[in-house]
């Protein structure tokens, strides 16, 4: 068999292994957004199926002999390929999925159901205790995941490995103690002049089909259309692809507040546009998503905030926003309104946290992460190291756990190492922000005349196209012109911005 | 290995094929239903995959070897367990499978995807001939097919085997004919009297919010639920089941004419009852469907018709119509209401037609289709030959292709042999109805009450509930006390009904 026959070989599998993933991206969709109620377990069966049968035909000794094969073959390609890329990316991941024994991985997907479902219930009890047993399976779980691969400077390194590739946590601290030092005394400084600014005028009656309609209109500028997009109401607002032209965005309507959907569609139209921009040569292979959670966020975090909370974006969207809804805004000015969406308040919950809070909620996480899989804190202890943190961080006092450490699913799911994407991502898209505006000086211009075409081809052309070819410091240097990732241009803009706001002079 | 643990294996083999199978029915809908247009292409490989996957799994020699060894052990089993029917059923379905070579199978796949493209195009032109030569492929292809198979009495009876297990063409004849020989006159018998009936009260306005609101207060009624059911619009109507829990029917709604959705959607609710009655220990099997075509088209006709078209039912429901509608129903009373959803009219395009003359567009088709596999019609002259039977059976005359012999989808596809089953299913849903009646001889009042649940629970107990354990005769005999197909009680409905409405005496 020639070279050639084999990566057609190769590409066939991993394009049924792709399609697979993608069917699965499918049936989560349709069970947030569609399915009756009735329709749970066997869609729990459904998922499973789909899961093994995909680890199984990656996992068959067929792929390694054909990624054994090629490797003479693809040391001769252009390592910017899409044919080497796909060999190495492949080849990588062959070897992580191998790694981890079929038992486990089935212990740790049921230990997810069980603990999935009962973080719902403790949650809505605020009890800490009816979770913790399954906590610390979780937890067990991850250090026999851990010890599946070769030994790394910290265990955590291995968990953080599988969200942002190459990354390892004494990374995340060199970028993450920095920020840490320089945001919570800008916090503080805003804290004894909070009242310098209210978010009154997003409060109040705002009709959810108006939200819609007007949400639309905006993300419509930004890229969405009607032919390669759906926008659809769930709980838990959520981005998922199914092709590069089949792109799923959801938000949640609150009719007495405008902010949750508006900067929520914005967000998740940020995903898309990167699952959209991927070159069509990548579709129906491995390499065709994001880079890395922590790039991916770094888009949704670019079009939610230093697009969509822009005064430049407002001075064009919001003499419409004030026709859309008269009753609540006729009366406000545009500078007003900005500050209002822009509004600092250190608060319980991580995803209602504003811009300049929002990386504390993330670092205090990645902190007790750390703890917890190194084993210096014990499980039991977790509330009270939480609430210390919280008020340490962001002077806020947490009356339960429900507001607390039990507010999120995460770990429930097994997601240990996930969290610091999240910030990773913020820092990220200053960067690259700070990139696309050497290039494009006039993007305010562009955004107050309603124009955000260009930034949308400079993000493809430096970004997106590449989806998963390259690892995550390297596409960040295409996008960013440096694979270090440095808090300095975030921490300027919140600085900037929050001063200007504010008036801290 | 037991025998149990044997049973084990094939259970999961076949639960995991019956996910795939499912998982390709969601892909179906969403992208009936739900999928932007850019979906297309990744759905048309994501459902190719997935085609492919669950074909290679359930013909892959483990599964031939464990019907082999469990052969013996299916022996001592009664007959009518579970777990004897599961053997029994996988057998047949295995060795039908393993008949047909990938080569020809992956052929008979590409050729309906470029000949219901050919289709569609030369429907809205109106150009037989332009289809001429993918028809002609797909009737070549099906000789293949058929000769795969052991030499049956006719050809044919390979195709309708597939749609109709156990059924041969001499059966379906010996069942038509009769019946054509009695409907014909019948339908003359109207022709001079048509003006007795007008069906002028259901065109007009009929706000199409307003229809599904009313369409879904009649089919709560009959086992409609939010908690298991969905009710969509699409172009072309269907039902599919995701599980026994999660049943999802389409309808296409006129603004100016009530009949299609209303009815549309009592035929789809029929289909999705049959699935949601079969005994839940059958889920993720293959005997979690319907037993045939036929006895699913019974249950979607018995709730059309029998129940939908019938005086009783609509002695309850009308006066919410009239309330729902009364713009255009104030002034009708019951029976002109009554009269006009069951109007005759000789008409061109099967979809559209009355109860009384849908048959013979069933049996013209049935009849051309054995003439086209049997070789004594050659293609080109089909027009005409469907052209002169539509004169001869309806009295009409066929003004182009697209009117005529292009109208339907299922011959693009590869349906051949599909169509007698509507017509079967007409005429068990009579035979099944006579059943019912005599066990529940006050159906009527009860409709009349807007009482449908001993009707419901009485199918479920008498036909849903067993799925495909059985063989479509022995599953009639359970409903219908014979496995006689047996048109007599349906041309006696037929009559009956239609001798009362046209004052025939």
């Amino acid at each position: 068999m020639s070279s050639h026959d084999r990566l057609a070989e190769l590409t066939a599998r991993l394009a049924a292994i792709h399609d697979l993933d993608k069917v699965v991206s499918l049936l989560l969709w349709d069970q947030d957004v569609m399915m009756p109620r009735g329709g749970a377990a066997a869609r729990a069966e459904q998922v499973a199926t789909l899961r093994r049968l995909a680890h199984e035909q990656f996992t068959a000794p067929e792929t390694g002999r054909l990624l054994d094969e090629l490797a003479p073959y693809a040391a001769q390609l252009p390592a910017d390929s899409n044919e080497a890329s796909l060999i190495r990316v492949a080849r990588r991941d062959f070897d992580k999925a191998r790694r981890v024994p079929a038992d486990l991985r089935a212990e740790m997907s049921r230990t997810a159901s069980l603990a999935r479902a009962a973080w719902v219930d403790a949650r809505a009890a605020s009890d800490f205790p009816a979770f913790l047993p399954f906590l610390q399976k979780t937890i067990d779980l991850k250090r026999r995941y851990i010890e599946c691969f070769e030994p790394t400077a910290e265990p955590y390194d291995v968990l953080l490995d599988d969200f942002e590739e190459g990354m390892t946590a004494a990374d995340v601290r060199a970028v993450f103690e920095p920020f840490k030092q320089q945001i919570v005394p800008l916090i503080a400084a805003v804290a004894p002049v909070a009242d310098r600014v209210s978010d009154g005028c997003l409060h109040g009656a705002f009709p959810v089909d108006r939200q819609r309609e007007f949400c639309l209109s905006v993300v419509r500028r930004f890229g969405f259309t009607d032919e390669q997009w759906r926008l659809d109401p769930t709980v838990h607002p959520f981005e998922t692809s199914l092709s590069v032209a089949d792109i799923r965005i959801t938000t949640r309507y609150y009719p007495d507040f405008l902010s949750p959907a508006l900067f929520g569609i914005m967000h998740e139209c940020g995903h898309g546009l990167y699952e959209q921009g991927i070159d069509p040569s990548l579709e129906r292979t491995p390499l065709c998503r994001g880079a890395s959670l922590g790039l991916h966020e770094s888009q949704s975090r670019l079009w939610e905030n230093l697009v969509g909370r822009s005064r430049a974006a407002w001075t064009f969207f919001y003499p419409a926003l004030q026709r859309t809804f008269p009753d609540r805004l006729d009366g406000v000015d545009l500078e007003t309104f900005y500050r209002a969406i822009n509004k600092v308040e250190p608060s319980l919950i991580r995803v209602e946290a504003d811009e300049l809070t929002y990386g504390l909620h993330v670092i205090l996480r990645f902190e007790l992460e750390q703890e917890m899989i190194g084993g210096s804190l014990p499980l039991a202890e977790l509330p009270d190291a939480w609430n210390a943190r919280m008020k340490a961080y962001l002077g806020v006092d947490v009356p339960d756990a429900a507001k607390g450490v039990l507010q999120d699913v995460h770990w429930s799911l097994g997601f240990v190492g996930y969290f610091p994407t999240y910030t990773i991502g913020s820092i990220m898209s200053a960067q690259i922000w700070q990139s696309a505006l050497a290039d494009l000086p006039d993007l305010s211009e562009q955004f107050a005349r309603g124009e955000f075409l260009a930034l949308r081809h400079w993000l493809r052309d430096h970004l997106h196209r590449y989806g998963r070819k390259f690892t995550p410091r390297e596409t960040l240097e295409k996008a960013a012109g440096t694979t270090a990732i440095d808090a300095g241009p975030y921490v300027a803009y919140l600085r900037a911005k929050f001063h200007d706001i504010y008036e801290l002079g």
